[in-house]
């Protein structure tokens, strides 16, 4: 006899974010996931066109095509300098596959306390570069402290702990803030002086370019950066990161590395494609003012609403709220799914390309209906 | 001042499969891919449907997603057992992190000289399994003897070598041939009987399945294999490979190495959504029986040219020729790409769920030209 | 022509450990390293003896000598259990694989903040282990505080992170305090009632037992310990130390994993044969006992000197002291080599099995002196 | 109550090594292990003074110490360039640690079908460089032949497959044959040519020295040789072996990859000190022309007994000699234990710093009597 259904409960524990958010039971057909994440929506359309668009004949594989060849020369464009550009799976694996480049298994990589790799990528970063140290830096609204900096740089001498190579920025951070350009700087000078080398994490990258007004240039490899990813999924790409390299000898057979880590896609063309329309008349700019601005909408809704402001600072596409216990257990019954980040309290909403004024409105009204309700009983 | 494309050599290296190829320069829109791989071609239409009706509002993200469930209540329905199901983004992933999963660092893993692990993912089993090795059996046709691996069995026994663990089955194999189910059931009662587990490579299971005719259990659990992967991407569904652990305990917290692997994706449901599509009304059987038809009616095409068999058994979607230079040089400068798989002149041609008899004929045309035109000159 | 010499400053870096301690430069031959470490004595006499006697005719390599299998039952005499037992270079390697064999690359290994695995072993258990991470506990005097450690089970409950496998304990701790049994079982409860294993890294376990009083196996399986290294190099063996494994299962293929490690030794019973010399009438308890009793005599002269008790309880074989940098700088210059542990101003003193009151006297009269030359400058 | 004992079953297992000895049960007191390996003898009578004469008063731990500082000079004295050295506790992490500094993990490493690393390191190889590949050369007498070495260069050079970044010579062979200096020359030059390094496993360095009668020098650096192991513990040195980078670019940070693989002894100083007796008076050479010259007696015996010559020219310490099923069996019954290298019937005996003409005579008479008896029966 046939059965089925089994591993449900496997299922809910493999996409174990989702369990932070249910303190209360989610009711069939009603969880709305819209501000859950910026990875909850699916493609913008002009992303899904781009792939209707690639999906003719038969072209060569594994990046040999010519989507990818234009692409690669699309960025060096954008970014005015001829760097090396790769396209992976996820921000996970361009992440670590970036920082398995630049280190050795002995190496430490400083970055902040609640960085992505270090809270969110369930080991990537150690696993890619066999056994690299996560040195963790503090630093206010996710941003990391240059004396902190300069602190753990005075520390770590000795062959006895991990030897710091790589200093990890990122940007927009895990808090919804941007770094400014002199800060990055400043960092980064202090970085090269040490011998150590500088990423960016920029699975936000455009909404950060979006708050900062300057172009991808000035915003990276001007002011010290010598490696990044560029995240094209939550911005509307869907499919695909960017990998870029600021000097050739650091992406050397970056190629090899890729493969071997099973992030050389046999259908690349499908990856180059939503990136280039990402890129075609700097949709990926609009993509992310549009997310920027409807944060900052939902963050002035809540602040109407609730009489306070964000927990962080609102710069990108994320706000951070404090809610009672009460009244978010009443606005998850109302279908709404988001995040507890910090106790007691404090939650995070995300917004994306594809929030509106509509979705905000219904939500703001459900807050709205949750805290009165909340107040009489 | 602006550089651009100085890594257009790179991008050459990068897709170095593609360079097996080009004996003589590719001339500008004229290459045609058609025949080089199974992975040439796109998204199904059937899969490119899936993809554009998922593109709906926000869902849950890593998999906990109503698509991703239902697809793997699916796939027990198929497989008629209460399998573990994961999804990833390519083969060499599927592979490399479903060995990982069942072995050491100094475990070994028994494969044909020529699978696919072996010779074409840059050593992904190695690093995902973090140091096993994979020890080569000999066997006609792609399929291991069972001499050979009794012998190998018999030969690794201290523990100054990798200890044997896994047996590694290709099917269909690299050769485009398959293993019978006893010729399966046999191997995996020597593996089991070495406290070995067995393995299948399944990027091409649905032209097995197709030719063997028979059920997916028949070809799977119920002879002895022990874990899977399940190919869709060559198939035509475009983005996503199955991971199937047939027993629960091999499969505990495959999650986890997922994640870390950089091998979970945040939007889930485009690759379950493929997968659903592939297995509705058995799409997979049908392309792959359409894939295996094509390559027959070529191999029948190419005999009827050349006079000369197929080098191996056509009992997939593959055909190996035999070719003299000058033929092969001619057939390349009239488009064609193909690989040259073994010295001297021995070529292959894949068939896919995109091939069509159109294509057959005109590439048999321009093999009977290049003949001709080398008889002559 | 012949350059020779050139990599001393090389060699400096190498050792750097040192480095820590040489706030001034060194003047020649007048270094002193007795209290510098409980590794900077050789071996003690009885092991040396034991060395020389093993150094007859020819015998099985790798650890198939009679040396080592005597040892193996030794211990589970010691242990009074059928434990599984090994020999390795260094603690170093005692730990990782240890942990290596008890971990998945995406497990979490809880230990305290200040645990030499996570100090002072240059990242080897996230080598060995493949991407296993470190998550730090506080807790005062070296000791896990138990509401951390349930804290952060509580905490680590998803796969976007590391999951808690191992609670990894030291005993003596790096601050030269123990824990009491009662503590250490408490600790191993919540653990395993949270499917998680307990590891001892007992590189000081002899100077916790002789504190403590009890038998091995009342401060190790009895209480909950599933694996445990036992040092010998610091106790006065020299050359080796054991891994240790309370059940068996635990320890499945283990020898492989030494083996690919290059923790096999040839010559394995020169290994064997100082443990056997240490488990002789007790001499491990006996040389643990001495400097224990050393360092309590060693804290008396200081606290009567300073008139500061130490910066913790003496309850092994360490003393922690604060000092004015004026006086350390005087002391140094007399030749006495100790490490800053922590800023400002609090200094490590070691003793071993090797000290002496001839040497604790010699030691509190030039810290006297430097006392009352700060003093009168 | 007590169990001990119970893993007497495992200790067996553990030494597998000599598992393929007995092929007739071991009778007790009897078995004799002075042909069975260079590893089966002890410290040479030097090693074990210099040893007693090391172990005074505290001197600095983790190779801070004079005997290192001494031996690293002493060693670029001797091999006459400014290469840095390294002390490591044995052959396996020599090797492994070497290739890792010199490989990533998508790097392949031509060796001998028949190299040390290849079948007798349990993948320490794969597993130190984190997933590297061992391609296999053919070649007779041990030594690589240069058409295969080019042939497989020339097959290995896209993306899908390792890239052949390391050359790996054995000096002496695995079978106790020699490289003449050109042809390590000729083999370097083409590994330098297709952007590789070139690796000396000098596990039995000395023995090659001792039959080409040249310096060092003129057997590693000035042939091409990028890195080396040095092997003492065969040698008689008994504890540790060396690596050595003839360029200094090529050493970088390789002290931290060594602390964090468990290879960085605390007691340095008794590692150093016996490599120091090796050095003094070139012992190293002397103890290997002995073991040479015994081995040559043995092969002259054994042939004269035999009337058949060696199965591979006695270049160095091995004498690989063929015999029948009943005359092995009858001498293993007179105690000798010796391995079965290749099926059927060859059989490799070892001679060392500690084997004697006294030794030899009595072997060859027990192998005499069992000629004698074999052909009565």
């Amino acid at each position: 006899m046939l059965n089925v259904g089994s591993n449900h409960g496997k299922a809910r524990a493999f996409a174990t974010g989702i369990d932070r958010v249910l303190a209360t039971p989610m009711e069939a057909g009603r969880a709305r996931f819209d501000f859950t994440s910026d990875n909850t929506a699916g493609f913008c359309p002009e992303a899904l066109k781009a792939i209707e668009a690639a999906n003719r004949e038969s072209v060569a594989s594994y990046g040999e095509d010519d989507f990818t060849r234009r692409l690669c020369d699309r960025v060096r464009e954008v970014f005015e300098t001829d760097c090396e550009v790769f396209l992976v799976f996820n921000g996970t694996a361009a992440n670590s596959l970036a920082l398995a480049q630049l280190c050795q298994p002995y190496h430490g990589i400083v970055c902040h306390r609640h960085a992505h790799i270090q809270t969110d990528e369930c080991g990537a970063p150690e696993f890619f570069t066999g056994g690299a140290k996560l040195i963790l830096a503090e630093g206010q609204n996710g941003r990391i402290d240059p004396d902190e900096f300069q602190a753990i740089i005075a520390r770590f001498r000795d062959l006895h702990s991990h030897k710091p190579r790589v200093l990890s920025l990122t940007q927009a951070t895990e808090y919804g803030t941007v770094y400014q350009p002199d800060q990055i700087s400043a960092l980064a000078d202090v970085a090269h002086h040490s011998d150590m080398l500088v990423y960016l994490d920029g699975a936000r990258f455009a909404n950060a370019a979006a708050t900062l007004g300057k172009s991808p240039s000035d915003l990276t490899w001007r002011l010290g950066i010598d490696a990044m990813s560029f995240g094209g999924i939550k911005n509307g790409g869907g499919n695909a990161e960017l990998v870029i390299f600021c000097g050739k000898e650091l992406a050397r057979e970056f190629e090899y590395r890729l493969k071997q880590a099973g992030q050389l896609s046999s259908k690349m063309r499908f990856l180059a494609a939503t990136w280039l329309a990402l890129l075609d008349d700097d949709l990926w700019l609009r993509n992310a003012r549009h997310a920027n601005a409807c944060a900052d909408a939902l963050s002035q809704e809540l602040r109407r609403i609730t009489n306070a402001t964000a927990v962080f600072p609102v710069e990108a596409n994320e706000v951070f709220v404090s809610l009672s216990a009460g009244v978010y257990d009443r606005i998850t019954r109302a279908g709404w799914r988001f995040y507890n980040f910090f106790e007691p309290g404090v939650y995070r909403l995300m917004c994306s390309w594809a929030s509106s004024q509509e979705l905000i409105k219904d939500f703001a009204r459900d807050v709205e209906a949750s805290i009165q309700a909340s107040i009489q009983s």
